[in-house]
């Protein structure tokens, strides 16, 4: 009897020592891991990131569902694609300074504009920018990218009606006041006339995964980071052109307005680009860039 | 004592309940959230996702630590920036269309080439080139960027041989079927010669946050978007004098690189890109890039 009076509390801590255990373990197994350099990996696994070349791989969202969805295939339709030679145009060294100088020159005028002109662009010039950016680099040449633009009035009404309704959200409530501070030397606010009165929106999305004709779904590594170079590549067609844009990230607004544009579950929102020419009585904040050395190390 | 033996156990019961409740609430708290659109706000919060134009966020690495560390400042010393005239010079539809068709055409001939000649490269181009790359966008103006251009062979090849020890892995371990059966139309392996013979590695490392000369620290809004886009303007540039790369991101070999090459701990490696002319026998994948309604929709 006094055996048993000992053993039932015994028993009781034990039973919810272990109970505990298994909770805090399954709530690890939901984390992110990594593995760090140098470790004996065993057979692979979904939360790794392995160093590749070109072939990006990011934490896609959908990243922990990978291996648990029914049909995963390679993005290779043809596994002996015929290898060409490669050649290009080269240029004297004289020329190539000229070139980069030139260029530098050009981008170094770009600027974030956020007052546009409602002058209607050629629309021509408009497919060109977006051929531009589909040029970019992506992981294993998956191309995950789609560009939504936008150029009726009414839509442009009801995407600036989601934005605005966020925004003025963020700004009275859910941006600290650092945020809020740092943004006030460029003097934004949540009212976002641009997207009415530019001629083009350009939203920018990324495809977390590909889908074949037969469902089949294709993995699509790093496409955040593919997708963002090739916005680089954009600003850069649009600058050489002397269109003007802000580079915005309506993140929260992203479910709403993908479904407004009727883009399908695999597409998230990445960027938001109204797109003209700059407005005769356009301000910009008179920011400076870093020099040379401040943002360069040789070795 | 009928009572004291029942209560024993029941207490024993309770206090294991509540040790693990504890443990289960502390692993949640480390765990990232994000908010969804339209919900109302409390009190801001440090792993809120807000809408914000220009002034991108992300899931910065340190973000969950953010609020308990010591000293986060704007990145804004002069609150009363001063905001001057944006102007450039525009041009005629005619040139715009014919801006916008050679800008593409030149980077469409843009392609990944792993066989890099050792030729050399003018100094100064590789500069314009980077000076470029910062012309890029960025969350609030904080240039998150760090270019380290490595030229001296001996620390070409240490990082040669980092990157080829992690990538073996890769390719013998941890990288699915699935992964290495795409990369096989590219033709990759582990042996990365182009790091040796390359004369210019480009590593980019993205600022999760800045420091400044007290020590405190500066909150770096979407780095990763903003680096990334910023490698957009840095690939337009080589190709904008001829030079080639390969896009690749050694994620894992990140903190020995960074080691390597004594950068600090608030800045993490994106992308490695060797750069030079390409080599007389260079070869390409014969791949296609998707045509323009494959990429964009029109509303």
């Amino acid at each position: 009897m006094a055996l048993l009076s000992v053993l039932t509390p015994v028993l009781a801590v034990v039973l919810c020592l272990v109970i505990g255990f298994m909770l805090v373990r399954s709530r690890d197994a939901e984390a992110t891991s990594t593995t760090s350099c140098g470790k004996t990996e065993g057979p692979p696994k979904a939360d790794f990131r392995p160093w590749v070349d070109q072939e990006l791989q990011d934490d896609t969202e959908d990243k922990g569902k990978e291996d648990e969805d029914a049909d995963w295939v390679d993005n290779n339709e043809e596994e002996d694609l015929q290898h060409v030679p490669f050649s290009a145009p080269g240029y004297p060294e004289e020329t190539m300074l000229k070139r980069s100088k030139d260029f530098y020159t050009l981008m170094n005028q770009r600027r974030t504009v956020r007052f546009i002109s409602p002058d209607p662009v050629p629309r021509e010039v408009i497919n060109n920018v977006i051929l531009t950016a589909g040029t970019a680099p992506s992981g294993a040449h998956t191309e995950p990218w789609t560009f939504v633009v936008v150029s009726e009035p009414e839509t442009k009404h009801q995407i600036r009606q989601i934005v605005e309704e966020e925004e003025e959200v963020n700004y009275r409530q859910r941006m600290g006041d650092k945020w809020v501070t740092d943004l006030a030397k460029l003097r934004t606010n949540w009212i976002k006339e641009y997207l009415d009165v530019a001629p083009y929106l350009i939203l920018v999305f990324k495809q977390i995964h590909g889908i074949r004709p037969d469902g089949k779904k294709i993995t699509h590594y790093y496409n955040e980071i593919s997708v963002s170079i090739s916005c680089g590549l954009l600003l850069a067609a649009l600058q050489n052109v002397g269109l003007v844009t802000v580079t915005s990230t309506p993140l929260n607004c992203g479910p709403k307005l993908r479904l407004l544009l009727k883009r399908p579950a695999n597409e998230k929102l990445l960027m938001l680009l109204p797109v003209g020419y700059p407005a005769g009585n356009a301000t910009v904040p008179d920011l400076k860039r870093k020099p040379l050395d401040d943002i360069m190390m040789h070795i």
